[in-house]
């Protein structure tokens, strides 16, 4: 198969610094689509990825799944979208497309795995996938998404991990008007499912551990700000909340958060994979019938209806646009949660 | 108000025996049915709160909360059942009538808290409410139940109580043809989770510890058995059920029934109050959106649903009979889980 050797920002070594290298793109399919990207959001999962804190990364690792670009070539059989078209590209650039979870659009729960975006298994050109820190990317149609023409291109990037895993929970538990929301966490994710949630029509309230923070989530769209660490506005809140989204990335307590659950609510994770530490207590589960439950990034078809969403209700990150140089300065501020709220790469830098 | 003395069968204190006692009834108020207890079913919650369990036990005690009977009275403003009427009363004998859960016919779910059959705080002549291990019972008509005539009456009885705390999960996670669910643990609850999943259309599977449990599963109705044991066959049942209700009782692991959850799969504890240990593990919750959920008896309006379906299915409860007398040696068997399914007691022996 004909490659194209483009340039990248990755690293080779768990503990060594991201610095530029060179990857092989493959030359666009009857289905595929070539786009230079402009933009590149930075997520928690990209340094994980980068430093092998989750294991199973293969080097030289090239992170980046939060894309945004212009199409630049089109295979034969596209007809989604054609050259100099806007366009996107998340977590996830192929699935086998045939299993139960793949016809239901919910390719995120590929029953045979789906392919991520970077350091997944390249069915085209074997070794690993290289993600969005790079010049140019190609993948199939189908896992290309349309970008809303009126909003700003840079501040769409982190909507396609970001928001699209805080979108796909606010759907599934049928968040709209009168809906009562919590978030817990004011970051990346965090602030998403602010305006997500907002956007729907739900009534909002953020969980913060700081003060600091109501100012910002007010700001953002919140109604409300309930600090968890004042035992007396945590007993308030008891009994008030349909969903709560736990954007939170390390282990914490979601025991006191679950007795803020309405009759019939749900807590649903999308930042911790782990053990859940104190345990968890089954009383105000089966008195209220309340549950606690996972959730990953969104389907395809869902991505779009997220992004078209953003479109209509004028919706985007707020971030802080960077040069691919800063990257690893950039991961070290993530470390220490100062980020309001995504970092975004400028990609034109990488042509310096 | 006015008072009968009636005959009961209570303790006085967490370490005694139960024994004959005399109880006070009250005469029917306008909307009071009275309710000449024919059966009576005995639960794990009888057991635990003679014995003072989980704390809160006013003594004396008279448990009973499975109570089927025939109507001897009726106040003025009832017209839901008539004198002569067959009956049944569950866990249940008031709530609010006016909260946001009593609105939607969850009374179980009571904000202000529903009043328990026994133990519960009785509005009417203050102290504590006394169940059905009695001659007589009064309950307001609201919370009384129509049973199907069809059905052999002593069997019957644990519906009130195992069955609608199973029916109530299959009916909110709307299990019907096509669904696949599992039941853990094979007692009074289990054994009526099969039933009633089976009743509903469902592909149902019995996950026990025991082989020995195997072809009574069968031959109550399930389709599969999967010996939680056996590596190989939890291994192979990865990924397969919609809804799991598990009736375990006491601390038990439940993370390797999560892994047999499909995406979007929900398993619901209806047994165990406590914290879950070992600690659950949120990735296979995220990576399939999963649930881990409680749930309590089921409403009112949901209870003679259930009622109404095991007239028009046929589906009584697996009971031994016994003589009020025997039943301290029956909860001896409880503990031992020596008892297929449900111990129900025959009233008329209290006469004796």
């Amino acid at each position: 198969m004909n490659t194209t050797s483009i340039k990248a920002y990755g690293t080779e070594a768990p503990n060594a610094d991201l610095k530029q290298l060179h990857i092989e793109r493959r030359e666009v399919a009857a289905k595929d689509i070539e786009i230079e990207i402009l933009y590149c959001g930075v997520c928690h999962s990209d340094l994980h990825t980068a430093r092998n804190d989750w294991g199973g990364t293969v080097y030289p690792a090239v992170p980046g799944h939060e894309i945004v670009g212009r199409i630049t070539k089109v295979g034969s059989d596209v007809s989604k979208l054609k050259v100099g078209d806007m366009a996107a590209v998340g977590c996830m650039v192929d699935s086998c497309r045939t299993c139960h979870s793949c016809a239901q659009d919910l390719e995120q729960y590929c029953l045979n795995g789906f392919t991520g975006t970077y350091n997944g298994k390249d069915k085209h050109l074997g070794g690993r996938t290289f993600g969005g820190y790079s010049e140019k990317v190609v993948v199939d149609e189908h896992f290309v998404l349309k970008v809303p023409a009126n909003l700003d291109l840079a501040a769409v990037a982190p909507l396609l991990c970001a928001g699209i895993t805080t979108w796909s929970p606010l759907r599934h538990w049928k968040v709209g008007k009168g809906s009562k929301v919590a978030v817990v966490g004011l970051g990346g994710l965090g602030h998403m499912a602010i305006k997500l949630a907002k956007g729907l029509g739900a009534e909002v309230t953020l969980f913060s551990r700081s003060a600091s923070k109501e100012k910002d989530a007010l700001d953002l769209g919140a109604d409300n700000v309930i600090l968890s660490t004042d035992e007396q506005q945590m007993n308030t809140a008891k009994g008030r909340f349909d969903l709560i989204i736990d954007t939170v990335p390390y282990i914490h307590d979601v025991n006191p958060y679950v007795t803020t659950l309405n009759i019939s609510g749900t807590l649903v994770l999308v930042g911790y994979l782990g053990g859940l530490e104190p345990i968890l207590n089954t009383v105000p589960m089966i008195l209220g019938r309340k549950s606690v439950a996972g959730s990953l990034i969104g389907g395809i078809a869902e991505t779009q209806e997220m992004l078209d969403f953003c479109g209509e209700h004028n919706i985007v990150s707020e971030i802080e646009l960077i040069d691919m140089q800063d990257i690893n300065e950039a991961y070290e501020r993530m470390l220490k949660s100062d980020v309001r709220y995504r970092f975004v790469i400028d990609m034109a830098s990488l042509k310096k």
